[in-house]
């Protein structure tokens, strides 16, 4: 497993591979990888003859009061998940190495960030939107892998390469979860045992939501309702969002009109969790 | 010539190349093609084996109460004029080609494009860095050939291309100027005889003030005045801006301290134009 820090040298190794005819495939991380890292390395590995897994934890995506300090950085240990799932070589840069003394270019996103995440974290997909860009620039993959658990991100990333033209395939994998519903994230870590303990519910709600959307059944309470009352019983789940959006746009949709997204995002203690369903059609349809 | 409209056909045509590994040159244009851009055209031809000139007036670069609408137009007459200089293949999409419905990314360079003709066309290096990129992502070019004469859009384009790791080399070629020493502008089309007259005052202000620098000697009027003045005592002439900045930061910058850039916009009647000079160092440094 080659460690690459600069950006020569990851254009070296793709340049080498592309000009053999290898395909090479991308999987932007931050870090902290987890078995739904390494589910997207499997996926890429089986379709791509060259593997990159990028590892950077991107300052400008993180807001001033949020956990760029505190996040987990192991790039030694980040590096050995990725080479068991198939990796070919990790890129871990410095923050110098991408936002060099004098860097002041950004991507901005416009529609499809205004609500959801992008609306209680201001500059957040601008600093996503921008360093995927600096990514695919430099690693120059056909197929570029991400979770569907950062829902929102992957409608914007989508949109960004559709918008500019990039040349290559963004594949978006399913999103892996513990056994009891919780959604892999790195930020599970921060959780406390009683905190882990509850975080199932928000997956439970949506699905609660789901299943009474996808049935046609009647509601005594609105769907918003459903996922408030349940997550709102638990005194340390502070809901900061719960909305129903159109898979595509992400614009607010009537829950009722299928498909349709159910996005929520809470504060259990001291974490932000992300959860979403999406609902495609009745099941009487 | 082939004349291209779609991103499809461009795409093909560069990979084609590329894979046989030819040297892919670009040269963007807003059309309306004079020996200036005729002059890119033939550094170009003469350097890379695929010469592509982009014919592309975007709408996304100017304002409200600018001249997109009456900017000439005349693909066929381009065409002409870009093989004639060399050119393979002009690439004339339309507007929908390059903005389809729901199109909604944009690139931002921040600090220099704050002053000069960035303050006073808000909006207009988003609309140039977002559709520049969009063309190196659609051209793949292995280099790029931009005028000097639009001094701080090279500088954008500089900056864009270094900060989100585009891989091709920036070319900038210097400014062709008509014999009483105007620079050739597809704008210059629309001075009446009268304002065409007395458009060369704006270089001979530039040069007059570019002279006493170089050669460090006393003014009585800073160099400010010496351009304001001459250019003021034409009353057809509107000064839109005189500044002095870094040639590489575009900050504002004390004229004496070179090397400096002196910049200018001016409104002649109807018409914008710039211009500007780049003073080095002195003559006796």
């Amino acid at each position: 497993m080659q460690v690459l820090r600069t950006v020569a040298e990851v254009r070296a190794l793709v340049a080498r591979a592309r000009n053999a005819g290898r395909i090479v495939g991308l999987v932007p991380t931050m870090g902290a990888l987890h078995e739904g890292h390494q589910s997207l390395i499997r996926r890429a590995a089986a379709e791509c003859d060259l593997v990159v897994v990028s590892v950077f934890v991107n300052p400008t995506q993180f807001g001033p009061q949020e956990d760029f300090d505190r996040y987990p950085r192991n790039v030694e240990r980040d590096a050995e998940l990725a080479a068991e799932a198939g990796a070919d070589a990790v890129f871990a840069p410095g923050v110098g190495e991408m936002y060099p003394e004098g860097y002041q270019t950004y991507v901005t996103v416009e529609r499809v960030t205004a609500g959801l995440c992008g609306a209680h974290r201001p500059g957040h997909f601008r600093g996503v939107a921008t360093v995927v860009l600096k990514l695919f620039n430099i690693c120059r993959p056909h197929r570029a892998y991400f979770g569907e658990k950062d829902f929102q991100q992957l409608v914007v990333i989508r949109r960004l390469v559709s918008d500019l033209n990039v040349d290559l395939e963004v594949v978006g994998c399913e999103t892996v979860r513990e056994p009891d519903g919780l959604a892999l994230s790195s930020r599970n870590q921060y959780l406390t045992d009683e905190e882990r303990r509850v975080a199932p519910l928000i997956y439970r709600a949506l699905r609660r939501a789901a299943e009474g959307l996808r049935s046609g059944q009647l509601f005594h309470f609105s769907p918003e309702q459903i996922v408030r009352g349940a997550l709102g019983r638990e005194p340390r789940m502070k809901v900061e969002y719960v909305e129903f959006v159109d898979p595509v746009a992400l614009e607010p949709k009537d829950p009722c009109q299928l498909p349709v997204v159910i996005a929520v995002a809470v504060h259990l203690g001291q974490t932000r969790l992300i959860d979403h369903v999406i609902i495609e059609g009745r099941e009487d349809a």
